[in-house]
């Protein structure tokens, strides 16, 4: 790599080691089969634990069952996978576009810039080894998830998501919901979904109907066949998207391909590739070849390299065929901001700081040039039809979201909120799939308005928000700042969340970052599904209290979100294998642990036989005289 | 230092430079006088900005006034202080203490256990070098803010409190509130208050009658006179506590002085000191003579450090004794967990993780042992007439806090709130104040029950919390499971907010966690601030976008919470200097910076002298014609 420009001197170099493999510990990927689609083989992580020792004289052990949890990592971290990189993923959703019957394969790409970049022998260098041909829907057919819904047909992607959703809670007990508990004891809560309606269990018809009423959005271009199919919707677990992307002052393909295989490593269920060097086109492939998440692209990027940066000569030819180049390489999601209306321009001038999306800013540019309505915007039709050609959803961009706590939930942001929500209407009405973005800076108190509107405006499209950012005063520490408002906004019924990283407003995020941002942002999305009452949610948190309260050490790592840095941060002042058995840890000490004492009164509570609390007083009554008579010693250090 | 014991080897060796002092960028100290009491000095930061430079032909730079900020950093990061940490800070408000003729100093400590601390010599080696007096009410007197609140006197402290709490925002233009925009053109946000009167701007006699009727609580010990008072109460700024404390495990004395120094540096604005050593009682003297924020502490972790660590061998008598010798000490807050009952205690066998607290575990223990009921809470009048004693005030434990997401708002806890909110009204019969304690672990869509319980419970005591942390399933990240959960109470009305840092449930935290702490509740409080409409908040917001938008990069690092590393963040990509003047970061390069384009924009705009949405219309079609004119070139790196 030079290091002046980021980019690779002599071609990527992808080897297999640059990627991260390691499977998380204690854990093994299971795949679950169909029934409609019997060909379908859904992945899951399964974490094991150990056993909770009796501490009873001649007690039994007892076996913990391995949790369940969402896995976004795929192929790359199960050991018995062959993984290159150079070959990229295998093509598992093929078959199934293919026994459809309405695509064709296309010889050469439809876009002049796509096949101009294919004609290009310099660029053999840098260029993903396997050429593949485009897919393209038949003349007068749409092929999006969205136009099966409405026929009625589930899909083998609907049927992947529904059984992918439930991470067979379906065998788990006690989650009937209500004051019920569950086998760990846990109380389980009644959520608050504010008007969210998730089932108990999700079937491949729950899926069908909301992608046909549009609450749902399942990125899925067939161009993309490596995906391991996912959902957007407030009536599934809350998602989250890590953004990625060189830009033009650093970053090289190889770094690209690894950062996106570590952003799902630790959870992002869809990767925005946001590149804006000179191999934006081939870094894109490598990306997508090598993805079994979506990846949505912000076109205008791209279309704005080709007429040299200059907004004002940007045109809907470029743009339109930045569009059908991006869709016949696989893209799954594009944001458009055509919601941004020229009347809204104005409205910015007063801000305390005007347009902060980029696309947005161009945009604006060039209807200021030209005092013309956005070419997007006048599209539409036009852009709904290519979309539904290869299934491409939109993500409905917010080019107005307010960039600063001052100017959230202003004129501007609710005026092009308003727009999304009418071409929200028209883009349902080419079948194509929608979800709408959101804030930006948003103080906590405004949150839950803008949601309330996204609602109603845009007929309950999925909503997909940066952030929010509660406060504008701690750059260095926006995953944090926007962590609460992600939160909040998932708990609303924001059905994506668009991580922040420590870097946002300073720098490109390194590996740290983005390991630091994606894990903010599933600490966001869980607390959500928790307090909406996802009946998936609160299990994961009981397995891991009841080994912290068991001083189950290793299970509490490894059903941690980063078991890694939780493992690390324990072993800074007790690295010692001993101090994985210990009933207490460097924070209290042994004598101060409150969770071994109160074990200690449950099990003698236990020894008693008393179950509830009148029995409990009793058996209380006469354990006090027995702790007198054996001295009172409590704290036995094991 | 031993490695074993994390002690000493010779004595504490407390040297000037191991104390952070370097003051923080562009800043200064100022000291605003009092009016009714002259001779009060309150301490603020003033963060000095840089002028905003003209883009315009012939236009003037317009000055951009120093911005204001509480600062609880005390001396330390003032350079005109010599700081001697062997003799402790100045103590500022022994004149006031002494001028209100209601206490005497004692020949001795009035402890058994402190005299018998003070005669021992082996213990010279280790002891803060100056021997102070303590003071004490005169017979039959009261010597509580509360006391002085009630009978209508403004002391030197409440004025000391109106001044800082303000930040001077007296001065400001546009604090109006409403929909109004301050002088930096921000629009000033109406916020949700959830029953809060937080008044424009806080008058000495508003602090007086908060304090009168218990809604809010000064910490401030007569033995404490080293402190810079400050009040924590839900009209007031949101404030956060920073645990500190050695175990058995590790740490020094040298380092817990850092720590708290360390700690009030990043915005701590009270301290708990929760050491278990063997030197507990001289650590805490060596922490609150160099302490200029409130120390709290759990006497009954030093108490049972008296009895060898076994629960059942306290009695009130040593109890009792623990509390005159912290008292004396100058400990301004004592966490008591009088309110877990015997009758509670059963209610937490079936809990998924039992009793958490520390403090709360060992009452409950000696409850089982003894079959009796709870000695603090047989004993609070007792007690409550120690306090007033010495103005120390409660914070009434929460001993049965939920410990995970299934234990939140049971039987228990709401038993023991209950019990609280009983506690509360006794204790302000003696003129003491209160705060009380709450959660803990507890998911979004139950923090406001909290609140609201607390509030009509409690009878509107100030509630202090412990993050509570919205998920269990991220530990080695529940500074940010835990922000979420207190940025969300302190807006429902929670006046402080005891952070949680990253080695939360793993181990004790290092230099970097307090700071990620401290930084993430500062963000949590903040936050709160703002969504409730604090009047002096938005300020500092709007101050650091307007010099992220006009690209003044040492504006924005200057006046964010931790400036350093923003910094860093910033550098990683672009160290050269010539990069704080660029229009651009190394996020989007640039070609693609949103802002850059969006201020062009504004300043077209205004050449043209449009200022309302329909001229700025007619501007921009002007505008457009140019554009073309001038070969549409726009973007003009600097």
């Amino acid at each position: 790599m030079t290091a002046e420009t980021g980019k690779p001197a002599d071609g990527p170099v992808v080897h297999d080691e640059v990627i991260t493999r390691e499977p998380f510990p204690a854990s093994r990927k299971t795949y679950v089969p169909g029934v409609i689609h019997p060909d379908i083989r859904v992945p899951m992580r399964e974490i094991l634990l150990s056993p909770t020792p009796s501490h009873l004289p001649g007690g039994q052990t007892t076996i913990n069952p391995p949790v369940t949890v969402y896995d976004t990592s795929g192929p790359y971290t199960d050991p018995d996978v062959a993984i290159n990189p150079r070959r990229g993923l295998p093509a598992v959703r093929l078959p199934w576009i293919l026994r459809r019957g309405d695509v064709e394969e296309l010889a050469a790409p439809s876009s002049e810039y796509g096949r101009r970049r294919l004609a290009d022998r310099d660029l053999d260098a840098v260029r993903f080894p396997v050429v593949r041909r485009p897919l393209r829907a038949k003349a007068g057919r749409r092929v999006t998830q969205m136009h099966y819904a409405k026929k009625g047909i589930v899909t083998p992607e609907m049927e992947f998501i529904a059984i992918r959703e439930n991470q067979r809670r379906e065998g788990l007990t006690g989650l009937a919901g209500g004051n019920g508990r569950n086998h760990l004891a846990g109380r389980i809560h009644v959520g608050q979904p504010w008007g969210a309606a998730i089932p108990k269990v999700v079937t491949p018809e729950f899926v069908r109907d909301e992608v046909a009423r549009g609450r749902a959005f399942i990125p899925s271009n067939i161009n993309h066949p490596e995906i391991e199919p996912m959902i957007i919707g407030r009536n599934f677990l809350v998602k989250i998207n890590a953004n990625l992307g060189n830009s033009a002052v650093s970053s090289s393909i190889e770094e690209e391909v690894e950062k996106m295989v570590w952003a799902i490593r630790w959870g992002a269920d869809t990767v925005m590739d946001l590149s804006t060097g000179v191999h934006i086109h081939e870094t894109r492939e490598w990306i997508i070849r090598n993805s079994p998440v979506p990846i949505g692209t912000v076109p205008i990027y791209q279309a704005l390299e080709k007429v040299d940066g200059r907004p004002s000569e940007l045109t809907w030819e470029v743009f339109r065929d930045t569009l059908i180049e991006q869709a016949e390489q696989g893209v799954d999601y594009f944001t458009i901001h055509a919601a941004l209306r020229l009347r809204d321009v104005p409205l910015t001038v007063r801000r305390l700081s005007g347009i902060v999306s980029r696309g947005g800013s161009i945009h604006a540019k060039w209807m200021l040039a030209h005092h013309r309505e956005n070419f997007a915007f006048e599209h539409w039709d036009e852009i709904c039809e290519i979309m539904a050609a290869y299934d491409v959803g939109f993500s409905i961009g917010d080019g107005l979201r307010p960039g600063s706590i001052a100017d959230a939930n202003d004129e501007a942001q609710f005026s092009e909120l308003k727009t999304q929500g009418d071409l929200t209407r028209r883009a349902w009405d080419h079948d194509v799939q929608v979800m709408n973005e959101g804030p930006g800076h948003v103080p906590m108190h405004l949150i839950q308005d803008n949601m309330a509107r996204q609602l109603e405006w845009c007929h309950e499209a999925p909503f997909y928000t940066l952030g929010p950012l509660t406060t504008d005063i701690a750059p260095g520490y926006d995953h944090i700042t926007s962590a609460v408002g992600a939160a909040m906004i998932g708990w609303y019924g924001c059905a994506m969340l668009c991580y922040v990283t420590p870097k946002e407003h300073l720098g490109l995020p390194n590996r740290k970052d983005v390991r630091d941002g994606v894990i903010a942002y599933k600490i966001a999305a869980h607390a959500a599904d928790l307090a909406k009452g996802h009946p998936g949610a609160q299990y994961r948190d009981d397995a891991l209290s009841k080994a912290r309260f068991e001083f189950r050490w290793g299970d509490q790592f490894n059903l941690s979100l980063d078991p890694q840095t939780a493992l690390a941060a324990h072993d800074e002042t007790m690295p010692s294998e001993g101090a994985k058995v210990a009933h207490f840890c460097s924070m209290c000490g042994p004598k101060f642990c409150a969770m071994e004492i109160s074990r200690q009164v449950r099990d003698d509570a236990a020894a008693q036989g008393v179950v509830d609390a009148k029995d409990i007083e009793e058996g209380m009554r006469r354990k006090s005289a027995e702790f007198r008579e054996a001295g009172g010693e409590i704290y036995q250090v094991r």
